[in-house]
């Protein structure tokens, strides 16, 4: 299974797929990747580069591509728990004003995952975890967690209060999992 | 005027392109730019890096875009003419695979060129001309040179019979934009 993790940085994806991906024995991965994209990528946000938005989502889907080569090879030997994805370009890129047609047309080679989490948060809360590390402002992180909820039912995500502490939240994940499984 | 220079490696375009801009003083310049994408792409291409074809698209495709922002602004000072642009994406990566229409789509926001001139070369000369720096082989070169041609018709393209002499190529290229400007 390919399993997706999406939410707005402070809402603890990291945190849940890291331990779900240890209790499936699954392959752990992220996105913008380590690899010649994602690594420009991450410099651009780091140094806040001033680069177009659309040139920021077409780098992504550059980044997705070849990531993509990686989970389909690990698809073949076990599950694998991606730390955001192509919903996280829709979610940030058109809040930012790309156009949403346009980021799904440049996504259109993109394997499915079997199951997306979407982890939502008090906005405060996610600003206090974060703090020093958030690029974004509030009004912001609103309006992206608006996005994700509004995509939530587009893709059918499975939508989880992440205002609970880290184990409560990995039993509820499991339980809807074990709904899924065969 | 923004014009645009095509054709396969080898083709004189780079000598022509450079001459005309000297010629109507305008601001010369080439893609894949010196930016951060255009490097990547660079550096892809120089180490025969194992990157989808449509990956190189995209990243084609980002690199365009910022390179866009700087025609934009020299475009209110004077002309533009440009080595490579939208077409060498079409015509190269559409022979190597990518489909068309995904092309044209990640491309949906650049700015038209007023005027692109195709220099079409026998592939031997080609060859002889580039022989070491030339990372295609014959084949592919054929394939390429008739996309562009193809490509002519659909975007008016100035063919040009670049198997003569640089200054007669020159002369020609200054007659037929003789005929454009008003």
């Amino acid at each position: 299974m390919f399993i997706v993790f999406e939410g707005i940085d402070g809402s603890g994806k990291t945190t849940q797929a890291k331990l779900l991906a240890e209790k499936l024995k699954a392959f752990f991965t992220y996105e913008p990747t380590d690899g010649d994209v994602g690594k420009l990528i991450r410099a651009i946000l780091r140094e806040k580069r001033d680069v177009d938005n659309r040139t920021l989502a077409l780098l992504f889907a550059a980044d997705r591509i070849e990531h993509n080569k990686i989970i389909k090879k690990e698809l073949k030997k076990r599950d694998v728990v991606c730390d955001r994805y192509f919903y996280s370009s829709l979610a940030y890129q058109s809040v930012s004003g790309v156009d949403e047609d346009f980021i799904k047309n440049i996504n259109r080679y993109i394997i499915e995952p079997d199951i997306t989490f979407l982890l939502i948060i008090d906005i405060e809360k996610a600003l206090e975890r974060k703090n020093k590390d958030m690029f974004e402002n509030k009004d912001f992180l609103e309006k992206v967690q608006n996005k994700y909820l509004e995509l939530a039912k587009e893709y059918n995500f499975i939508v989880i209060d992440a205002n609970r502490d880290v184990e409560e939240i990995h039993r509820d994940i499991l339980k809807h999992l074990s709904k899924h499984l065969p």
